[in-house]
């Protein structure tokens, strides 16, 4: 039956422009997941000392890519496929594919492949940097990477051109049209609802118990039940695998045939691994969902950076930090850890999962809080793109926004500014997180209307309904639509930061018994 | 004192034609490393669901990789540097980065590049194909698979071309110059000497006792013991790794700086993980033995295939299957299962691993009967090679073989004619086992000259000397000189198979007490 009700997209077969835009695009997915895999061992189980001659490979990979998006056959031949790509008998996929293919080639001419190189070289070795600092608390170490990195961010920047910012530019390539003033006009409501809700609740005087989330943890432990939360996700191991590396994340090397996530499990509390592994479990099913007939193409994936992360916020808050799914999983934490959590109750762990304290550390923090992280983090660099503040003075500047936002202070780098891998490799991801929360609202709040018993389903254990829905309004179609109009298409309505602040809203004053 | 002794080899700086030369080899060794990680990642770690994909992935990096060696700039630059390449102002690095240059190129242009792409999608879905053949013991799902690699590297031999058989023109890729001629005669004297020491040790009543290498091992600790007995070899860490796979290998991305093996316990019986991880670890401290000066060129590695197995079966025979060896490392073995070894001793436990039983499984033969291994393997795929043998009649060949030369059978394919890799890939490399083990008996000789005290120092614990000499007199010059001349360079004279059969009858009939 459901087979009948989605549409799976396809591209229009034995169109000889397509097939040949279809060979091209092959050629690079499959050379782009080749470099994933380089960085995913990098990640893993890379040995230290391969730093300077991955960072060579890595480079020389972005080279020979850099020459294929370059090339003049391709620029011909889209210029060839968009003069008639709007005609009926073409699908969105194909228009969805020209779309891409357009953006990467618009991008890539406009860069030197010199610049590429650079940059590829840079960001391996200012990873091995950024781990080295994040461990001895050193950011002094860490810091020539950063300048050099923002020189080429900058340096990118100009020759990919903007309207208003620098950082627009950067911006672009995560969330496509998206720029600063835009956001700074979506996240005013956030920052504002954020810091509301938190005074309420710290002058509420109710403490959430999260005593039942500490102890000890054994890592393998860990790593295992993480592998049945996401087995009860609907998570495919045979199309993908699980690792640990210091920071977690989820990558692809052909979806939606292999996609792969880390964990970075806490010995003494057990929030850490579980709620990476939703959240990063919720970016690999949003993978793992693109049509087969996207594989191998720049569609099959998710639809922009906001749109995955929505995704990953969607498992991670939504569902995996209400009471109803741990209703239906609680019997696997307490199977894999039976001795701590044999007099806990799934209610009680959920509650746990909720306790909004302001903490140092991102990917720690509540619902209520998180977004204050990102709203730091986009600050800070934004202004470093631009010009307005130097490297010397981040750690203090960054110290300085979390006494202003969030009331608490860093008492070491490490913790502080060193906490995050991103800015060893660039600058325009972080506002994607809080994207992701409000498409992640939206979202859910039309897919709760779809089922009146949802909170039932849940409790009862089952998930699968929830990635079906998902799947086919969403998933399925992978970067097919912008993100504008893939949240029309699942929602029926263009993004509005009103689902987020309700949300947000209205399960806090539950909790925090806020009236 | 050392440094001033060793020559390390570089190119020659500033030269127009040679440095263009390097970074063309830089890119290509680049790109070949992630494919070499590609693979690795297939036997380790990668989903089986992704084997489809992963094989495009492969397919499309050796046809970029054909088109780099094929490229007529290279061609060009070459002739250009053949003409002035051996004045002697250039260097022996300099004339074999020529020469590995000019070999590749030969033999790239010689292929199509639709054929290397097919090989390569047929050695992925092959390498699935064999691991669940052997896994349900089923030889004729695997069977089109090898039908298909035959017919592609019939094909290659073809486009190769060869004076006397099809399998020369394999060989010579693992093997430069080798014939199958000459194998033949190199070969007579090792089956002769294996037989005959086989029949005598039957005849001789005495039995060697391995029950103290029979037990219940835990898998993890085996993993862990071999780290302990690599780092003992000198095996760096800190530029490799180590993993579990179905069949251990070694393999570089990067050599010298990135060099990573894999062991495949057995639950039951200890000598698996500890041989393979002695034998791959020989591998390995071959390639991370290279000059740094080396990186990124095809120089970085053995010199053959035959070269580097005669450092995996140095290190594993005539080393790690010496009682002296286990008079230095034996505290290793039994610290890391202390009850089972608490009463053995060292030399009980060398004793044991040199147990000559004719047995199915090459990986675990011991050094008498492992050559008529290799030969079974050597006479099948010549035959498969020159048409002499229908894929059908193959199991059948294998299973009478052994009976014949190892006066057993094998009770399943698994255990017969499915239980290598190799053949998921191609043909030509077996040949190089046994002419490792020629090698390595002649160098060990050369080794034992040098060192009065060879035995004592092994006893005490001490095997740097070891890796010293042979890094200094070999590892250094990684692929510079070719196998002949190398082996010249190291032992004074060139290959001779009377080292092996000396050494081989010596050390039996002392342990068998042949007399």
């Amino acid at each position: 039956m459901l087979e009948q009700e989605t549409m799976i997209p396809s591209f229009t077969n034995g169109d000889a422009g397509i097939t040949e835009l279809l060979d091209y695009m092959h050629e690079i997915e499959d050379l782009k997941a080749l470099g994933s895999l380089a960085e995913w061992d990098q990640n893993t189980e890379m040995p230290e000392g391969a730093g300077e001659v991955r960072g060579h490979q890595s480079a020389t990979l972005q080279g020979v890519l850099h020459e294929r998006w370059t090339n003049q056959r391709l620029g011909t031949l889209l210029n060839r496929l968009n003069e008639v790509i709007n005609r009926s008998d073409y699908t969105d996929a194909d228009r969805g594919l020209v779309r891409e293919a357009q953006r990467n080639y618009d991008r890539s001419t406009k860069l030197p492949r010199k610049l590429v190189e650079e940059m590829a070289r840079v960001q391996a070795g200012s990873f091995e940097a950024w781990r080295r600092a994040r461990q001895h608390n050193d950011f002094a170490s860490f810091a020539p990477w950063l300048s050099r990195t923002v020189a080429l961010q900058r340096e990118v920047a100009d020759h990919i051109g903007y309207a208003e910012s620098r950082y627009d530019a950067l911006l672009d390539l995560f969330e496509p049209g998206m720029t600063a003033s835009t956001l700074d006009t979506l996240f005013a409501p956030v920052r504002e609802v954020s810091t509301t809700l938190l005074r309420r609740i710290e002058a509420s005087g109710v403490i959430v118990d999260d005593t039942c989330l500490q102890g000890e943890f054994s890592e393998e432990q860990q790593v295992a039940l993480s592998e049945v939360l996401l087995r009860g996700m609907g998570y495919d191991f045979s199309h993908g695998g699980i690792a640990v590396s210091p920071h977690p994340f989820t990558t692809s090397f052909g979806s939606p045939f292999d996609v792969r996530l880390t964990v970075h499990p806490d010995k003494h509390f057990i929030q850490s691994s579980v709620m990476a592994a939703i959240h990063e479990g919720g970016h690999a099913v949003y993978e793992q969902g693109s049509a087969s007939t996207l594989v191998r193409t720049p569609l099959a994936g998710g639809a922009s950076m906001g749109a995955h992360e929505s995704q990953s916020r969607l498992w991670e808050n939504a569902i995996g930090r209400s009471e109803a799914y741990w209703q239906g999983q609680f019997a696997a934490v307490r199977q894999a850890f039976l001795q701590h959590f044999t007099a806990i109750e799934a209610t009680t762990f959920a509650r746990a999962l909720n306790r909004v304290k302001p903490s140092l550390i991102r990917i720690e923090a509540d619902e209520v809080t998180y977004n204050l992280h990102i709203i730091v983090r986009y600050e800070l660099e934004k202004a470093m793109i631009n010009g307005d503040l130097a490297i010397e003075s981040l750690p203090g500047q960054w110290n300085a926004k979390y006494r202003e936002y969030l009331g608490i202070e860093p008492g070491s780098d490490s913790e502080g500014v060193l906490q995050d891998i991103h800015w060893s490799s660039g600058f325009g991801y972080f506002p994607s997180y809080t994207l992701g929360n409000l498409y992640s609202a939206q979202i859910y709040s039309a897919l709760r209307q779809q089922y009146s018993n949802f909170d039932e389903r849940l409790a009862s254990g089952d998930t699968a309904f929830i990635l079906e829905w998902l799947r086919n309004k969403m998933y399925v179609f992978g970067a097919i639509y912008q993100p504008a109009t893939l949240m029309e298409r699942v929602t029926g309505e263009t993004p509005d930061p009103e689902f987020f602040t309700r949300y947000l809203t209205s399960k806090f004053e539950a909790i925090y018994q806020l009236h």
